[in-house]
């Protein structure tokens, strides 16, 4: 039976309502409300057949939609702060979806993003990777920053030769599906400008690299990344090719460096470590993120492979992980 | 008026028939005869509706076929050399696909590919991508090695840098369609497979490798480098990413490395610099090579992206360019 | 706690691994083995690593794994009829996705596919749609001949008006992704033939013709159909268009023509009838079908479309439905 | 050297832009300007970067763009009538690609589409379809009414049935890609929308019916018609379904059905038959449109399938065909 209440703000977007569809079959919490900024009034079902999930977008509320145990806040990067602290006000304990509470610091995130809306709050937030060593802060967080969808591929996919100082330098090309730039139709999400194409954006400078940064310097490896996304025609999923340079003095080889990834992913029910370099189909609809490790002898590289879902393991099914941990619940509840 | 007569060998494949269809719309080459290994009897039309070029496939004739000035042969690597051997000794000039004769150490191609079937010849043989300085050695050519679709994008994209010896370390993210894999109907190929699919392949080392690794060095540029092909839910198409170290005492930012690509390719028919990171779209049934460069100062890595279609810039539009320059025609004949 | 014991017979191809996949994860039913005529030794896992079934294909060895509560055969049609007898000799009850029991006249059978392999076992058999009234029979059938995947969703988008004789004529424009094709890689499922592409096939008459005209029959409706299937670009997903000539006498309009189908339709789980016309992404990765009711005023006809995903509804998970009755489970477990 | 001048009006959609490429490469036309509605000031190379059109898109200025031989307006239906009236009054010969001048009786029109703004100039508008019996009309016309995609496709594939009086009555199942839908960004041509899905649009009265019907009409077949049209995930092509009943009395089989096409179509440049139903990608980028036809003997239907590229033979490079005919130019010329 359902025991907490939870809401999802910001539900007309597609993470905000996958999130809805998975806190609607999920057996520990209980769905409250989705609310909107733009479709109010619209069902989720006339907007997300597939998703099966029979409620109206509410206007925001806040009195009313704020009486809940928790809170997805799946606003964009900006406009999120404020709704999170009106909830942290409350005592509603949120999963952030944005990026407003991901960078510790916060002139960090003012160079990257804009002039931040609740700068004090900033450090009441746990980073929200599991994998990545915040099990313990989640499960008591009051705000959990959940990751952006390529940090969350790459930071799985480096952290263990990152905790072990053998990163170097490293290149990270991302490729991702089109669900990554959100329901806005625009020229650059028409299907005729993104079928047979493939190109690289955000070349100038993503904002998911300071992200990365700060979580690679946090496991030791201080270091400024090259990092390139690109946009495929597919729907979901994402792929991080990284290439690493390791210390001239470090000794590694295909062995030990798979050796490395299995210690550490030994006992993570979401890292599979797979031998072939995985596909975005292999975690479709799935909160994993599949990993291959390669050893390239003539370069002495370091190459890793990274595939995840990126509404899921990328951002909502992670964000349900977090939950989990936050309510004590297992981990997988609702998202296996 | 058709003045030389060309013969396609191996147009069954997708790099042969598509050069058949571009010969047969040639104002100056007149194509005599398509031959196959396979598919002998059947129509191109049948095989390929668009290309709309009605000639039937024939079983190989060397006498007869051979009665032509010039040859495309479009056999697998291995397959290349014997027949390319049979149509010099008869005197017959040659554009050839494969990779037999792109490779001028016999030793790396055995490493690479498998034992040469026709070494002596492979002296003979000239590297055939007229905008790394080949085009008078083309001009000449008795055999002319046509390029991998893979090391013309990338070499494209790197020469300027190359020449003046501005790359320390590169590293070439690539991403094809599908028409790379070839018309053979396998798991890999299955629309199935590749549907909302990204992977990487040949992992342990993709044969283009050391052709790029070559023609750098030709440049001036020595080194050994990362590159790595994904497969792409597209037909035509690939993009190279090329992320590069420069040496430390280099002194580049973004407008002198624009300058320095403005430079070298000014007069370049078939190669247009943007701005912005380009599309595979943008090149599709083309045969020119779109690049745009990026100097990233937080981490002082030249960025250059080339794209191209890799069955015509890639293969078969840059066959018949060569094709052009061995007849004195103009390099765009037929392909622009 | 799983109390039936269960196999799948031929799970090397889409569907038996889908429905191995289902299996894996039902409360009731206990998948014990998977077999298969080719990649035996290889591990589902690796043939299809989305589904996540740890289990090996092994060769059948009928005395072994026929040691079940109950079995699903996918196996080719014409080969499927052997095994289904050696099952049903040893008392096991059987979900048959191949056409051989679904007919009920051996001679159409002969006529449409081949010689049949067990025609003394063709009475056994119960067609396994439970929607179309065949709950009852199918809970207590030995076989189960689950539907085609077009004959599902023509005969889902037909019924009411065939219960109701309404139907004078019919033409069914089908559209289905290219999983309906199998696994085989030919050229017509090359990811090259499919993209930017459409096309009908089996023009002059595919099997599923009589299939439907059978059980419109047996509504009611005798009469010969128009059906005509199409490739789309797509993986998982199948649309029927149906466009129905109605009698000149019967008085219907759009209102009593919805009103039909929620009457007929008002109780059942897995059937939506929607407003708009509907999309196969709405049902993907669902056992459910879709239906939306036109009334054409300018030609009194009634246009119906059905909207299922051709590998859930449209065969496995339907088989698991059919399982479900047969061993009176929910309806839906395991597939909801 | 090109002798007569023309320019595009509304060329920042798809077919005006097309049209314009298309016009830049003629040996006969001069493109002296293309004309906007939005985008104005925005080069042509930087909106269709495959087009390589470098022009860039001025705002309408009727006195000076109006300098011209010949126009190719491309404005959305209603908005055309009017600078239509305005090129005619100067004299200026025009293609109108919207619907504004198709249908012949005002009534029909403005009961499908709006309030005509020019109807005094209806009866000088000839239906610009050369293959139905247009071409000397069209030859001295001054307002051709370029077809819609559409009807080209299924007049085309019905037009030898029509003039026999072989078509009792006619569903057309059409299917068409994503750039049919035009270049406005919106929930429907976003790639998420589209991309792993099918379904039918305008189910209530698509507006190109009363125009297949009026031209099935002239040609002696006075019917109302079923007509659906479908959404595809591809970019371009477009495939009629056509599911004719023939009269009771009429004598038809495969072989004289195919023998009446083959006559009719016998000297048509543009017009393929074929055996196997005709797949879109085998017309891309053409003027062509393939049909192939069958004799259904069980349920004495004829099925026709034709198929086209939209944006050419739908409409661009049909306006150029259009404008080769109205100038004494040969027909295929600028799009062979």
């Amino acid at each position: 039976m359902p025991e907490a209440r939870v809401a999802v703000f910001g539900a007309a977007g597609y993470t905000g309502a996958l999130a809805a569809r998975l806190l609607s079959r999920h057996p520990y919490f209980d769905l409250t409300a989705v609310t909107a900024r733009s479709e109010v009034g619209r069902a989720l079902d006339e907007l997300y057949p597939h998703h099966r999930v029979p409620m109206v977008l509410e206007e925001l509320d806040i009195d009313r939609h704020a009486d809940v145990d928790a809170a997805i806040v799946a606003y964009p990067h900006g406009a999120a702060a404020e709704v999170v602290a009106q909830l942290n006000n409350r005592g509603v304990r949120v999963v952030d979806l944005s990026a407003d509470f991901r960078l510790r610091d916060v002139e960090v995130y003012e160079q990257w993003y804009r002039q931040h809306e609740a700068p004090s709050l900033i450090d009441s937030a746990v980073y929200g990777l599991p994998e990545l060593g915040y099990r313990e802060q989640i499960a008591s967080a009051e705000i959990v920053a959940n990751p952006g969808c390529y940090p969350t591929a790459a930071l799985l996919a480096l952290q263990p030769l990152a905790r072990h100082g053998l990163i170097d330098d490293v290149v990270i090309d991302a490729k991702s599906g089109v669900s990554g730039a959100g329901r806005a139709a625009t020229d650059k999400t028409h299907f005729v400008s993104v079928d047979e194409n493939v190109n690289a954006y955000g070349v100038t400078g993503h904002r998911h690299t300071p992200e990365i940064e700060q979580e690679l310097a946090a496991l030791g490896s201080e270091l400024r990344i090259s990092f390139m996304p690109h946009l495929l025609p597919l729907d979901q999923g994402e792929l991080v090719s990284c290439y690493v340079t390791i210390p001239d003095h470090a000794e590694l080889d295909g062995e030990s460096l798979h050796e490395l990834y299995a210690t550490a992913y030994y006992e993570e029910p979401f890292i599979e470590l797979v031998d072939i370099a995985p596909g975005v189909r292999d975690v479709r609809e799935t909160n994993i993120c599949r990993i291959s490790t390669h050893f390239d002898r003539r370069t002495r590289r370091a190459i890793v492979f990274g595939a995840i879902d990126n509404l899921w393991k990328g951002s909502s099914s992670a964000a349900i992980q977090n939950l989990n941990l936050m309510f004590g619940r297992p981990e997988g509840e609702g998202i296996s």
